[in-house]
This record gives structure tokens, sequence and C-alpha cells, in this order.
């Protein structure tokens, strides 16, 4: 937790990964970030990993260090609360579809500079999720030494559109803080998709080539980079990006005069060109899956942390959270007060700020928490309103509900 | 290209994905980004896919719309200049080493308010990138059928980290922007994947569990989502997030009976529950499998897009580049006078503002092509003095050097 975003405040209407993300990023760096919830839990409050109790250790983490009002999303008392809301506050962030209820010319009524980030699946409105649109572009036929398509378990796009959200928010306020405006930023899945394809130069290259990139299983396209075998039998990947780092890892696996006869044979120079390294990797890759299975990982490893070489085992999730650089030991890691009472490292910003204290990460809310101090002081709502929209069902406050929270 | 960001000077030093794409993605915005790049390119200007002409149509597209200042960075006088650039403008983003001639403290000497984005292997300064981070939290063991660890294709730590740069730079101004204080953001890596991996629940998942999730190949954890092929050959993916498309998706395949078998005899009810539905996934596999099987893809797209149900067949990356929902047809794509020489749709910004008009992508600087125009402007050198400087060999002016450019 920074106090970078101090001061701002956000609604938050969103569920899966994308939508609160944006809202986590924000909420880590200061922001007042407000979910407004269905009373009981949107469409993912459950989804796992869950706990015996079935409380979301998914939603847990993906909304900490936010507020929650529950309201009756299906009645229109509470669409009304949600609206009021939103405009009252003037940023919001959600992955409601674009018509409807919380379309963002409805919401600017009254509120003409407001802010709305709309995370969507497909531009023309459609549903798509991280799988789908993973597909759509073509990675799962890239992906694994093949034939059969292998997705991502991570939900990359997902996450990508979260944290360009949480830019998008920012500089569509930095402009309303020049001109006075504000809009809508609709940021659909497919189009961060295709785009990113487009980023990363892989529109031209099928279209240049005509064809599809090769699957190259582990292998790093375009420059040296592959998982090897050691002796004692531990998968690592290694890759090279720098000349400092091929002449030092082949030197740490005593393969220069090999490589050396590679080269007089081919008329090429290996030292200073990750493309050569790649185009020459049939006579390259045996070379250093022997030299790399004669030697155990410890001794290896040893070497290339000595000569700058990136390298990393392959290891489960499970032995990942033991490593104390990563986690026990890691500054962004604190405790907090979870809603499923399981304690766990919790995780503040990626970022770290050497000028600046970090706060500890603070935990998700439980489902409308915060509904009675939000209502009365963003839409001055008094104490008997409020009782009575708690009575008639339109307003939760996190005690009693369908699931006893 | 849009303008929110208009007004805003970005000093990029940066190489690889993540940084290169935290200055697209503001100069997408509108921000002036402006490269300072070692005369003929630095570490990443050749990388692959090239041309024929060893033109990399991945440099290119990373660094659209920036500006590009040439400098011989092996010299100290080259040094001085960058450092000086800096000061001059501001904002800083880079992925050059914490110490050094970049380092925030040396830089923020005479420019206290100077705000610095720093893109980081480990959190130590030793040496990641994305394969090797990936490997370190887990994901790839859990990627594909197995047994074989898989590594995603897509560089996924590499573009969260860069998109989540962005954000960083503008909340980092926006401090400044109240307490007139500046401040270094670093931003490891390795902490964007392992606080990643605590955000979706998966420290929380394997400290709770004490195991590791199995391997599911294409399925998705939780929920009802797995690839099946139709009856003419198309493997496609399913996803279901919702009760409606739950309904829709057994309705459309007629499997409302069978389901209500299971339902009985397992004493489970599916309707509302994605847990459920992946718990019990033993037995709706094969009858899904048996259902897809027994129609061809056109009709089922065609029942499934109807019902609202999220699915998406698999297809290549030439083939999705041909869909004119993706990129013929798509506003965030246009022409651009590419450095290459090769023709191609160029992505804009990934977000669209329907109240603003979207201008059209623009190309990558040449190197070294607004070396003279920034030194004059940012600098006050002389023509005489940057005159003296491209003879000497300390600015390149993109004409001439090693590659000719």
């Amino acid at each position: 937790m920074y106090d970078l975003l101090a001061g701002l405040s956000v609604i938050e209407a969103s569920s899966f990964v994308a939508s609160p993300t944006a809202g986590l990023y924000c909420a880590q760096m200061g922001a007042e970030v407000i979910r407004v919830d269905q009373i009981g839990g949107g469409p993912d409050f459950r989804r796992w990993p869950v706990t015996d109790a079935n409380d979301s250790l998914y939603w847990e983490n993906l909304n900490r260090a936010k507020k929650s009002v529950a309201l009756d999303l299906g009645r229109p008392e509470g669409r009304e609360l949600l609206q009021a809301l939103v405009r009252a506050t003037g940023q919001f962030v959600t992955n409601f579809p674009v018509g409807g209820f919380l379309s963002h010319d409805l919401l600017a009524e009254g509120r003409p500079d407001l802010v709305t980030v709309r995370v969507m699946g497909w531009a023309d409105g459609s549903p798509a999720l991280d799988y789908t649109v993973n597909n759509s572009v073509g990675y799962p036929m890239l992906t694994g030494a093949g034939p059969d398509p292998v997705n991502h378990v991570l939900p990359a796009w997902d996450l990508l559109t979260g944290a360009y959200a949480a830019f998008a928010l920012l500089a569509a306020i930095q402009r309303r803080s020049v001109t006075g405006e504000g809009g809508e930023v609709r940021l659909p899945l497919s189009d961060v998709a295709i785009g990113t394809v487009a980023n990363l130069g892989g529109i031209a290259e099928v279209l240049y080539s005509g064809a599809n990139r090769p699957r190259l299983g582990n292998a790093v396209y375009g420059l040296f980079g592959r998982d090897f075998v050691t002796r004692d039998g531990q998968r690592t990947m290694i890759v090279v990006v720098t000349p400092r780092q091929w002449a030092n890892l082949i030197a740490a696996l005593g393969l220069g005069d090999a490589i050396a006869v590679i080269e007089g044979e081919r008329g090429v120079s290996f030292a200073k060109d990750d493309g050569l390294r790649f185009e020459h990797r049939d006579a390259l890759y045996p070379l250093f899956e022997r030299a790399i299975a004669a030697r155990d990982h410890a001794g290896l490893a040893a070497a290339f942390d000595a000569g700058g070489i990136v390298h990393s085992p392959y290891r489960t999730m499970h032995d990942a959270v033991q490593d104390p650089a990563l986690v026990a030991g890691n500054p962004i890691f604190g405790q907090a007060d979870n809603p499923s009472g399981f304690a766990y490292p919790a995780a503040g910003a990626f970022a770290t700020l050497p000028q600046q204290e970090r706060r500890p990460p603070a935990s998700a809310p439980r489902n409308g928490q915060h509904s009675e101090e939000i209502l009365s002081e963003r839409l001055s709502l008094s104490s008997g309103e409020i009782a009575r929209l708690v009575d008639t069902g339109v307003v939760g406050v996190g005690a009693g509900g369908e699931d006893g929270l």
C-alpha cells in the first residue's frame, strides 16, 4: 500500500479478473475503491479456489483494500443507488454491458465530467473471456510441442487488460484535469489481444512470411533460449540476450572450442547475433544438451549466477511459495485479516518506491461492509433511510443475507 | 492515437518488451515519448521476426509513435547527454540497472522532482526474463496435459509489467502534482509474477491445500470450460460463467434430461454453481464430448452465439489476422509508414474512446531520427555543437552509422 493516488475515489462494479485487478492496483496505490456488489456476492464471489466453508480465496485476493457496498441490483431502487454513487464519485470502473442501466451516457446525465472505464469481451459487445480470446488470436496453436493446441493457464489477457484499464483510467483523469471533460474508455479483451499480437510483430510476421511460426516447445523464438535437463534430472530454462551472457555461458560449459568449430563450418559468428544463435539451433542445441546433461544442477546454477546468465529451474507453485526470496522475505507481502479466516501472505503493490514507506496489505471487504458508511457519506442518506433500504432488502450491510455474511 | 496525455513528455531508455510497452501505451495516448537509443540500435534492435533486410518487425511495432535520439552510451559524453535529457524532461522509463549512470539518485541531482519508473528482473537487481520468471512461480508445471512443463509463448509477464509500469508512471506523476515530490518506482518482473500468483488466490490455495493444483490440459479450473471437438473435426473452446449460459448450453446440445439424471444421482444442482460443474466433470465432460462430436461446427457456433455462450474455435495466428472483426474492419488498426518499408495493419491504442476522434497509428522512428530536434529543444544545443557531437560519433542522426540508417 502506497499513497500515490490518495484523494482519488473510484466506484467499481465488476467481476472475474480484468476489471477487479484495475481497481485492485488503484487501491494498492492509495485510491479509495468502492465495489458495489450484489447482496450476497456477484457471479465470481464463490469462484474457486474456495475453503471448506466455500469462501473464495480468489475473490478475497482480487479485492483487497477495497470497500464494499451491497445492493440488490435486480431491483430498480438498487440500480438507482449505484447510478447515484457513480455520479456522486465521478470515476467508474466496470465490466457491465455497454448498454443498460450502467451505460456511460445514462450515468453522465448530471455528471458530464464522469470518467468510465469499461472492460468488454469483443468490441461489438458480444461475450468473450480470456480463454476464448486467446484461441481467437492463435496463441494456443503456438504453445507446447504440438500437435494439439495448449491454452495458457495464466489469465494473461485478463491481467493485461486490468493493468491497462488502470492506466487508461489515470490517463482519462489527467485529460479531465486539463480540459474539464470526462468520457468513456472502452477496453475489449479482443482488442487488447489482437493489438498485442500486432505490438509484438505478430501481424507483420505472418503477413511477411505468409505462414505461421513453427511450434517451438519451450524454446524461445529468435534467440538462444530453451529448457535443458541436468545430470541429476533438473529441467532448467536458459535464455541469452546479451553478448556477455553468451560468452559466459559457453565458458561455463566449456563449449568455446566446439562452438568455434561450428562457426568455422557455417561461416558465422554467434558472439553478437541472437538471430544466428536461433537459426543454427540444430547444431547448438545438441552441444548444450550434452554439456548440461554432464553436470549437476547446483554447480551449474552457481556458475550461471556468477556469469550473469539468466536461468531458472522449473518448479511447482507450491515450491515457489516456499522460496524466501519470492514470499517470506519479500517486502511486497504482509499479513491481512482475510474474510475467509485463513491466514497467509497477502500481496501489496507490485512496485516498490524506495523513497516511501510501504504500508501493509489490507484485506478484502465483507459483502456490504461499507454500505452504511458510503451511502451516508456520498448520498447523504439518513440512518433512517438506510435502515428502510436494509429492511426492504435493497441494501445489504454485511450481516444476515443468504450467506450469513 | 488519442490525446489523453497531451503535454506529457517521457524519456525512455529501454529494450525488450516490458519497458518499451510502457512507453508505447503512453505514446498511443498522446504523450511525447523520446527513446534514447544506442547509435545503431540497442540489444533488441534486430530482434526477430526480421525482414530479409534484417529490419525487426518486433522493434518497429513496440516503438510506434515514439521519437529516437541516438547516442553512444559507451562514452561518458553520450551518457551525460542522456542524463541531461532525463533531468530536462522530468519523467523517465527504463530497464537499465538500478545502479550506474542511470541510478535515480544520480539523475535526481538537480531535478529533485524526477519520476523514474524502472523495470527490473529480480528485486535484488539480478537478471530475469519472462521465461525464467514464469518458471520461478510455477505456471509451466500447470500448463498443458503433462507430464512435461510447458512455457507460454506469449510474454505475459513482460506485458503485464509494461502496462503496470505505465499505470505506475501516471500514479507517481499524480502524486507529484499534489506534493511536488518525485521519486523512483521499481518494478521487478519477479514481484509482478509472484504478486499475481497471490492476487489470483494461488498462494492461499497451495498453502490451504498443501498441494499443487492438478494439471488440467485445456480445461479451466473451478468452472465448466474446456476444449471439445466437433463432428467435422473443429476443436473449440467453451466456457460457462453465468446460469443463463449454462441453461442455454445444455438446451443447445439437448442435454437437459441427461444432466437432470446426473443431478439426481449425485444430489446436486448445476444450475447456479460453477464449482459443482467442475467438481463433477467426470460425469459432465463425456456427455458434452458425445453431444458435440455429433454436430458440425457451423451449426453449433450459430446456436451458441444465439444463446450468448462464450466459445471460440482454435485457429492459427495467420488465420486470426485474416478475420475482419479482428483486423481489417477493426478501427484500432491503420496504416503507418514503417522503417522496414513493409506495409501491414498497425495497431493504435487498445482502448476506444467513443467521444474522441481516433487518430491513425504512427510509425516507429528511425534510429536517431529526432536527435537534432530534441538536443536543440531540450538542451539548447546549437547546430554547431550538435554537428561536433555527430562528427565525433557521440550523437547519431539517422544517416550513416554502422547500419546505414
